[in-house]
């Protein structure tokens, strides 16, 4: 069954899925249980409240869908609008493409607002846009917090700046697939309507939970939204909300028990802590790109990415032939370039249940694969100068001390 | 995280999940992978052509969906109809009702045949409606192999031995979720268009994966149905099957090694061996409790169910106080009357990786919890028929012998 | 490697090793730890704390040791007596009898008291042998509190009654391998010297931690024992705990979390429940037997054991074919017959993380082999008798009230 | 339970217990089973065939006891020695001095060859030992093939080549536990009498399996030998060998499938190609610590371990410091100095299933403490020199070529 083994640990470097904690991988070891039983809605109460936390909103409405992101995208659009309906989308790389895909399958009226891949959002066309707006036809903003594809965060705060300037009531809907529980995400704050990730990224678990979350504004939409949806209809949910069995159909009870024990792992550590982890690991990667004299995808600070690194690779390497080395020899699973930059990038995914140490056995293996395809890069050098950083800043473990 | 806790195993009698057996648990206990190495596709690639067999096709095409069964439903429709489109769809229990309700919400022109909870598909109506269908308005046949509810067969070679006899090009669609891999379901001879059933009920692994089988009649007819769907869309898989990558978004890494193992054990027991130990484990069910002096909710043997079986509680008795009871005093779970027999009856599920030891376990609790419920059942009588018929027919064990 | 796959769960019904409750197995599904780390010292002191408990003692100080209950005999006897040394030991079984081979071989005078095999030991001769021994030539009574071979409990208070009415200052050496966790053991009221069972008997691990424990007169005595020992040397052990470090060498650290699960358990259902539970397993077993017309190898009542019953069969059948008949077609594993009763009985172990339904599948197999094999059973009719005493005396699950 | 959790895996680099494969984790991730049933023997009959191979042994017999290394010891030297035998045995560092602790208290005549602690064993010594000892007063030669405490490896084919040349028949015994499995050991070409290791060590499973392999003149003086054992008695284990049920007392189920798995993998590679991986990464250590300007326990090349290395601290610095801070900080597990170089030097395990971009994680670690401590290492040197050297060397995974 695992044809493709390989000595010790493999390492798990894509932007998604991520390694699970033992702790997690324990906690879903289990037999199925009759989820009618009163044992499984108790436990679904206490995830509803605390999942709550990762979005940091005391008003959302949470729901936990038996789904991938690409449902999670789905659930979001459907349950607020209508076909026909205009909203504004960024195109800035590969999944925030699909999504695009998605809004127009579905039928919406997509305006598409695209900048360069490495770029983030381009926030003043958005201003112009919603400027113009003044019937408000414009029905909803939709955003990727991080594009996983080339490593850019965009700027929520300042969108939702942008929406009060205006006073536009559009709905703000925000992919943060690679962003909760890694970066700074403040739904409650920025009064993001619908926020989505999925199990498989930051949280740590594995594929198969998209978690959406819905802000009172959210819910009052989707009372009259005409988008044709059953699966993913959050009224079927929120009916078992209040028969307080809380599942329209079965949930994965080993889901359940991963998503507590993840949950409990976060808080034990500190949402704040995990997301400054997530900063060191993001910077550390940044420093040891630069060492190797290698460009990142990201054409500006403001938009650096701490949950992944698109590395930009010279013209005469394929960067997929370092994705299938780095596989071959030594274990190692990094990120393709999609799309546009394929061949151009390759992807180091640096989020979710991760600490330092990881990270440089990863960077110590990337430079010795780019010396492979030929690259003239000083060993050791990435290493030395994300361990120069790290040194002075990963802190003791709590637990420990 | 167990705080309901009690001593031993769980006896697991829902109708789904139902058990997994260790080597499935086994093969899904590890770290999550990257999807895009040769691994997955290469494992993907085994699971496609293996899980055709246990729909005895092959010339279907099987879409591995992370979903639950109510998505496999709206998967199996949305890509094969458009709205507006007429479909007959048989109502015997809670189950058919909500696919009906599904189809309704879909935008379908559902023509609805209703029959007694207690009875199966009425076949003659669906007859006469074939008959005076001339100009083949009716687009889709929807049919419950299994209600669940009710403990209810339906013969799916009548249906289309009726479609033949009228020569009528409707499509066959088919929820086999507590059906496929427990009873005898064929696909090719049948000429079911799309079946599906879910990872948790007979396959015996965690919720999570909807599996969906289309006929070529049923892709064909994907290329025109106008119905939204993006999530559900089997066209997407079709392109990544054509790359060899397989995946449009993510799955779930441990449901794939779960399938991988889960079909190993069906296949080393043998599918028919599975089938025929559904129906000793269906006919035990049913003769302790013709032993208790109790009716089955279903009402003719043609129909009685090799998966579940649902009991009908004398009035004087609330069946939910049965499955409390179950439940509190003896860490036995059964299944809850739903709907229209909600406190009317209980249900026992025998399905799954389940052998006929676990079942008089759950026989002799049953007969226990009868009696602590007010009902003069002789202790042992059930367990005693069921035993009589099991001594008789159970194989050896072919590894053992 | 499953070579000998079955459908659905094995029965596991063998006196030991018995099934492990999935927590348990959850707790112990994890990577080798540094023993040396400040973490599992501080497991480790939580273990000798709370085991003690299952040995009802406060005084005692107990040894975990990376062995079987065969090592936990020889480090009770090796650490408290020299080589010469008088011990009266009785043979009551199988169990005793590999003991005494070992108190020989360690080179120990060892005064055996014979009792035929069903019988309890054989008292009186001790009375009569401790009357004679006024200079205290005995230095040590040996005794196996629940001999797993017969299913024969001895009364040790009634040991420690003698030993007192004698002013005996023998030690009193424990083997509680099938009782401790199951059965009612007091180390301190009776004043047991060393007590000792193994992780894979009532508290439901794995085979490899012998668990011993020695009173305060036990360690006097290990401090002159003259018997060579070093792998089993409590003084290497208390060296260790002194210095808080806890490990003289390498434990599991699988067992070790296994342990604080398994004993997280029993005192969640209480240890005086856990008996009380054992006492209906083992009440129900005997009136099943009854039932069957057939006769417990234990001859009195006083000598039950609550958690093996050996099975007489009639001399026309062979109990080693009902034990290769339960394998190999019910998926059901029970105990052969050993030595003198090798062929004559057949045993069912029914103790550790087991329910009463659990038992109740036991039976109902046991009732078809029966069958099988030529003996008139009626079928149903030890379920019958067994569910008619545990229907009114099962208490509710405490957790699920 | 996991109170000293900490993000991310924990880098686990003492020199045992070490890192657990997933595949082996998968296979002990089960329920106890009836050891007395065919599927057990079955199962241990391939164990004891294959597990021969990793002693490079056609002739010698295996024995899996539940025990540790130190037990693992006191077989090998109980089964085939007298109290008072005369035994020579080398003292080079903390684990051969334990042995040689075992030795006296087991009653034996240890004749000590001592060795500075980073020295390896003394053969001159030996030679003239041998040569004065016409009478054969010497019964064995007991050494530690790899002395964990100083990273030493002793050349076993010069100890049997001396034996050779004096035509002394002396047993050769041998405490492989930190060199099978990882280093070249060849138990039939160098006639070695006893061999041993222990399963948390090179073979990567959890502690508990003493492993001892003797050769057949050690059987025949397992016959003769007066020393005192049961529970390590190997005869116990033939006698079952020959009944072909294999086990005298209770063998952890886990632990035994848990070797399957374990030597499928190491199989799977190639004995020699794992071997191969212990060199690189052996190397790969040393080079790093003469970058970082430190000096190797190890006084010599030729005794250069490539499974531990013991690193020598400047006199200013407590090594304990850095095996603590490396656990608080950065999740790293090294290895303590024992005893003489207690605080004088750390260790770096670097054996078992374990591959090179793991021990550079482990590596950087090892950096930023040394600057944490207050030695100016320059950070990313260590790294550097070892993958230059890995870079070179590592080859293709044949599995995923």
């Amino acid at each position: 069954m695992d044809y493709t083994y390989g000595p010790g640990r493999n390492h798990l470097f894509v932007p998604g899925p991520v390694n699970i904690p033992e702790p997690v991988i324990r906690a879903m070891n289990r037999n199925n249980e009759d989820y009618r039983s009163p044992a499984v809605p108790a436990l679904t109460k206490t995830l509803l409240e605390d999942v709550k936390k990762i979005f940091k909103t005391t008003s959302g409405t949470p729901f936990l869908i038996p789904t991938t992101g690409t449902g999670a995208w789905e659930s979001a659009l459907t349950n607020t609008l209508s076909p026909g309906d205009r909203i504004v989308s960024f195109l800035i790389g590969q999944f925030s493409l699909l999504w695009i895909d998605q809004q127009q399958r579905l039928k919406f009226n997509v305006d598409v607002i695209e900048s360069e891949w490495g770029q983030g959002a381009n926030l003043d066309i958005l201003a112009s846009k919603l400027a113009m707006d003044k019937t408000h036809t414009i029905k909803a903003i939709c955003i990727v917090h991080n594009e996983t594809a080339t490593g850019v965060t965009n700027n929520l705060a300042a969108v939702r700046k942008l929406l009060d300037e205006f006073s536009h009531p559009a709905l703000f809907l925000v992919d943060g697939v690679s962003s909760i529980c890694a970066l700074d995400f403040r739904m409650d704050e920025w009064r993001v309507d619908v926020a989505l990730t999925g199990s498989q990224k930051a949280l740590s678990l594995p594929t198969g939970m998209g978690i959406v979350c819905a802000s009172p504004k959210a819910l009052d939409a989707s009372k009259s939204a005409k988008s044709v949806r059953v699966f993913f209809d959050w009224n079927d949910y929120l009916k078992f909300y209040k028969l307080g069995t809380y599942w329209p159909y079965t949930p994965s009870i080993q889901l359940l028990y991963g998503l507590r024990a993840a949950l409990d792992l976060i808080f034990e550590e500190g949402l704040d802590s995990v997301i400054a982890r997530h900063n060191r690991l993001g910077k550390a990667t940044r420093l040891a790109v630069e060492a190797w004299g290698l460009k990142n995808c990201t054409q500006k600070e403001e938009w650096f990415s701490d949950t992944v690194t698109a590395v930009i690779v010279p013209p005469y390497i394929d960067s997929a032939e370092i994705v299938r080395r780095a596989w071959k020899r030594y274990n190692l699973s990094l990120g393709l370039g999609l799309n546009k930059v394929a061949g151009k990038v390759f992807r180091i995914g640096h989020l979710g249940n991760l600490n330092e140490l990881q990270l440089l056995a990863c960077l110590s293996g990337v430079e010795m694969i780019l010396k492979d395809v030929g690259y003239p890069v000083k060993l050791g050098s990435g290493v030395a100068a994300a361990a120069a950083y790290l040194q002075n800043t990963i802190p003791l473990i709590p637990s420990r001390i």
